[in-house]
């Protein structure tokens, strides 16, 4: 099959990359549609220690093979892409994704979406709604990642919240805390990002306008999201959040944050709260009943022939969701 | 009045320092008995940028003068320390011990109890019953900060729960959380203090021991409390704590922590808790229904007169609660 490999090299299209097999309780899986996340342009910096194998972990796809779950034969669907071991005080307690010895698409150990097929355990498998199509099903793990915020806080009407990142995960979070009816400021730099949030009728503002930036700053907020993806965008973050109050991190740097002031943490009692992969379920839901608005997010689409190409379009500056399709 | 005052030549007993006037709302407070508080000692060495005035925060008075509200006349009182502006934001949602434009006693702009006489506004008083002893009521600031924890975390049966640090407040902390009905162990480093604990029905153990360590590291905390005031604690901390777990911090440091990856926090899911000053009327509660054990922290007492050797005292490795007596 063809396969999008992450080598020494670099990224390049394999054309014949063996077919993977279902294992026991697995499925095989046709990609239907795959989308490039942050994650995958850390990846190919060096993030995670240098994963070397089948990129990809946002997808929509097709169970062709599932060997003694026949009733999943042809279901659409999505997947979670953590795969724990089963057997550790972890995943005894339900939090398989944060397993030792795990597995997750595209990341850790097991080839992921950019081919044209995958395998995961049937336990990770979502399935579809018809009313769902693809190009917004793709959305579902980055959906799911900001719902994650929402299990882990309380968000209330009477919160004043700033989102801080304008990225492709950045958008969405946004949407997901407007939802809450908290008092709600997305803050980015890109005019063009935040118009679509403007659409959806939530309140922007840009931080690279010192004037505006100096109104936040003296109107610090009960919650702040760090989606920035950048260490200077955690300061900033830090600076935005008032005493007592939450700042969340959606962020993973490849390089640790050069000095970092614990002590302001303590006299402030500010909570941080690391956030990651969230809750599938909702997020297929919420896709469906289009509460969400994803399709101005796709910034460019490419058949897996292409996908060097496409991962690097992903890269720059700028561009938002980049999708490809076997 | 005499008054243990901190200079540019450290601290000074300075035996005709004024009698404070009591404002507007305040009482006049002779001191009865004081505690000295790490962050007296951190005071000493620079933190906060160079506090100026009598030190103290930890005291049981008498209210001698009290304009305007008489029936405070007589009483035996302990006094919570922040005073904010009353007009601000952070105030009037009632975050007054986060005020920007705070005074905090014998920490920030007001001076402390390290004296003859201090005031404080009526509003931070609690009256206290006649079956809590001077030993026992001078223990309400840092009880207070040990249940500011179960404020903030909602600590359940089901939970192992490490708290790092033997000193003066991690000993309160243990003993707070050890009334939840947590899986507890106290860890530490010196065995007489632990020893308290002990006593106490709490399980301790000690990290100086690499076996145990090991031990300690192989099953990680749903909760861990760093209490013990230095940046090598904290790691320690960080390490104890399970995937998705919280990591509550009560110590503040004089420096910043030289390097820290914030992106393990996301991938982990670490909530990191800031905590400091807590609630006033359970510690009271708490410590006049004997439901603490504090008599074995108080390693000395000391006159007003010998105060600087007080400080010095307190200051010393292994030395836990020194107490002041006007």
């Amino acid at each position: 099959m063809r396969a999008l490999r992450l080598t020494n090299d670099g990224p390049i299209l394999d054309t014949g990359y063996p077919t993977p097999r279902p294992g026991s309780g697995e499925a095989l899986i046709r990609v239907r549609l795959a989308g490039v996340c942050a994650t995958d342009i850390q990846l190919l910096a060096g993030y995670k220690g240098g994963y070397r194998g089948v990129l990809g972990h946002e997808f929509v796809g097709e169970v062709v093979d599932a060997p003694g779950h026949e009733r999943w034969m042809g279901q659409r669907v999505a997947g979670e892409l953590n795969i724990g071991c089963g057997d550790c005080d972890l995943c005894r307690r339900g939090l398989g994704k944060h397993c030792h010895q795990r597995e997750s698409l595209g990341i850790i150990r097991r080839d992921g979406a950019f081919a044209d097929f995958l395998t995961l355990p049937i336990a990770n498998l979502h399935p579809l709604p018809d009313a769902l199509p693809d190009e917004r099903a793709v959305f579902i793990e980055p959906l799911a990642a900001a719902l994650q915020l929402l299990e882990q806080c309380h968000v209330r009407p009477d919160q004043r919240v700033y989102v801080l990142g304008d990225g492709r995960l950045g958008l969405l979070v946004a949407q997901v805390l407007a939802r809450t009816g908290c008092d709600l400021i997305a803050l980015g730099r890109t005019p063009a990002k935040l118009a679509i949030l403007t659409e959806c009728g939530i309140a922007t503002a840009r931080t690279d306008e010192p004037d505006n930036l100096r109104q936040l700053l003296a109107h610090p907020a009960d919650l702040v999201v760090e989606v920035t993806g950048s260490p200077a965008g955690f300061a900033l973050a830090r600076r935005l959040v008032r005493p007592g109050g939450l700042l969340a991190m959606k962020s993973t740097f490849a390089n640790a944050l050069p000095s970092f002031d614990i002590s302001s943490l303590v006299v402030d009692e500010i909570t941080l709260i690391g956030s990651r992969c969230g809750p599938f379920p909702p997020a297929i839901r919420l896709l469906a009943e289009g509460a969400v608005t994803v399709e101005p997010i796709i910034h460019a689409r490419y058949t897996l022939d292409k996908g060097v190409a496409a991962l690097a379009h992903a890269g720059k500056r700028g561009v938002l969701k980049v999708l490809i399709e076997p």
